[in-house]
């Protein structure tokens, strides 16, 4: 059954070390979710998610539903078992990919029509059968319909879709109360905070999901395109208003920075495209910074990517080598630099769990930012 | 050192089993070398290639000369180094992909001048420089520089192209004989029979190649677009000619029924990207034939792509998954795709052998292309 235990709070932050219990595993929280939307994470094996400590991926529920089909995931046994993957499962609700991918969309109180990106065809997504989707899915966390804000986004927007998210919110638990887990294994729904950058807002949407007692809270409509510093203040002063003692998600962020100083501002669980997306743009990430592998200055460099990283691609290759992939359009480069970057987002989320744990987050933050920092300058 | 052993030879057809000693390691024979072009068996990781057995693999002169350049190959200590691979390597001289790749070529006696397909830049390949190159790659098994005569080619010029052939190889021969590897570990060099669809050239070809006495012979010119039976009828008829203490290879070919016509007519050696290529074009080989995993008859298919296979696709993903991956263009589609392919192209030269040394090869090579066959005509 889905548990979350808190193991340590920072004194001088407000970073947390937990738990979360799963039937599909336990997991360390802070934790960094590789993004495998389409049931895969773009060019990395299960196995290699394994190897490099991946507890728990996510899956989209927007592109599943549309492509394989949640019939083929249910006859399948649910998409563990379609992927060939024992360990968590989040599924975002699609609401995200409705907003930003679909050809056309239309909001009503009921729900969200709209038109597949793939091949044009009408779809209808409810608050209610979104959650039924996710039976199907049968992740582990499933999360609830909701409206996305844009940046900018004025005030009345902002207030009027947090009322509908909330009034949808209200109908997904209800729905996810009425039925049951299809495959054996308990499921868990978190709720989505929205407000854009408005702190009344959040507020407001935090009070009224806590009404609703879900078993983990996100924070959703940030990294958007808003300044980092108003990213910051609103996932701080969220945080601050979620209970201790249910997981904290804040969704689609974002760079290891971003993520050292969400840790600290109180959040427990991260996802985002940057590790692989921009792996597969030969942006690497290492405890010195991130660089592009396809500049000259590595073509006769012939030590890893990161020295200290212990990840397949760094044990055994080198930039020179990486280099020429990604010149060649070879897919091993791909490959390569994804494992890294992965390797290295999870290396960093267990690391600032560790010196949590240990009560030396605030130092060991500050030391990696600057390290971090100072070798993207100059490598720049 | 370089050193081939007969183990044992088919009473009732041309079969034989072998080994190739290589300072990189022992070779069984018949053996299938992945291609790998550009330093990389595209899609496969190296520690894949090993999981599969994969023994050897081939490198192109043509290519890694003009990319990453050999300046910084040798650097790196070497094309193992560079790739990090510590088995066996065999690399084309480059002849083929002048002719088959480059925007402009002109044949000499004396080499062949040809414009990169990649930036439009002159080089000028010798029967010499190519040994320097692969000197300077380092691969277990060089290529002498050869005209590959395209199909249909006429007498004269075959016959011209194999003169020219011939003199290049003993250009190569006394180059070979004059420079030392560079890293440690001893090279061995095979010249490469043309001469067409003409018995008459091929056998001139094999008589003066002979004479040069390298340390295998490569049948080139053939799976060039000619009918399959007098590929076979060349095959078998050049490889007649060949010496039994010397390893043969049929550069090129092929499908699994090509590869065991082959090896019944005495080849012992085998490159193709089919099972790469074909692979990334969603084509898998099996036991019971090939198909297209992007068939909808596979859409609800929850078992593996073979199930007599042991690799890492069939061991854990379905057809269903597989071809899920293929429509929504994802990348694991063609790793996992390659591994399969590559895994029982592998399997399927292992077991030939095994039916060689037991003396049942011609019954078992029957059923084989018989189940392969059959289902390939259901399916298609």
């Amino acid at each position: 059954m889905f548990r979350f235990e808190l193991v340590a709070v920072d004194t001088k932050t407000s970073a947390r070390a937990g738990l979360i219990y799963t039937d599909h595993g336990v997991i360390e929280t802070p934790v960094f979710m590789p993004v495998g939307t389409q049931g895969t994470v773009k060019a990395v094996e299960q196995r290699e998610l394994i190897e490099i400590g991946a507890r728990i991926i996510l899956g989209n529920t927007y592109h599943l539903y549309l492509r394989p089909g949640i019939d083929i995931i249910y006859k399948a046994g649910g998409l563990h078992k379609f992927i060939s993957w024992d360990r968590g499962i989040l599924t975002d609700s699609g609401g995200f990919q409705i907003f930003s991918l679909a050809q056309f969309r239309k909001i009503s109180k009921d729900g969200v029509k709209f038109q597949s990106h793939i091949d044009g065809s009408y779809h209808f997504f409810t608050p209610e059968s979104v959650v039924e989707i996710q039976r199907i899915l049968g992740s582990d966390i499933m999360m609830c319909l909701d409206e996305c804000t844009p940046y900018p986004c004025d005030y009345d927007y902002a207030f009027k879709s947090n009322q509908l998210t909330i009034e949808w919110a209200k109908r997904a638990r209800e729905k996810f109360d009425n039925t049951e887990p299809l495959y054996g294994h308990s499921q868990a729904i978190f709720g989505i905070v929205q407000g854009s950058i408005y702190p009344e807002i959040r507020a407001k949407s935090v009070e009224e999901l806590l009404k609703l007692e879900f078993d983990g809270y996100a924070i959703g409509g940030l990294a958007v395109g808003e300044p980092v510093e108003i990213m910051y203040q609103i996932t701080e002063f969220t945080a601050s208003l979620l209970p201790q003692n249910k997981p904290r998600y804040l969704m689609g962020v974002g760079t290891p920075e971003n993520i050292l100083e969400s840790i600290s501002r109180g959040i427990d669980m991260f996802d985002c495209v940057i590790p692989t997306r921009n792996g597969r743009n030969a942006t690497l990430y290492t405890r010195n910074g991130k660089f592009s592998i396809k500049n000259a200055i590595y073509k006769e460099d012939f030590t890893p990517v990161d020295p200290e990283c212990d990840c397949y691609t760094c044990r055994n290759f080198t930039k020179a080598y990486l280099r020429h992939l990604f010149n060649a359009d070879e897919i091993l480069a791909l490959q390569l630099a994804s494992i890294h970057n992965l390797a290295f987002y999870i290396w960093l989320v267990g690391e600032a769990r560790k010196h949590i744990v240990q009560g030396d987050f605030l130092e060991w933050k500050d030391i990696m930012l600057q390290r971090m920092g100072e070798k993207a300058k100059i490598e720049k």
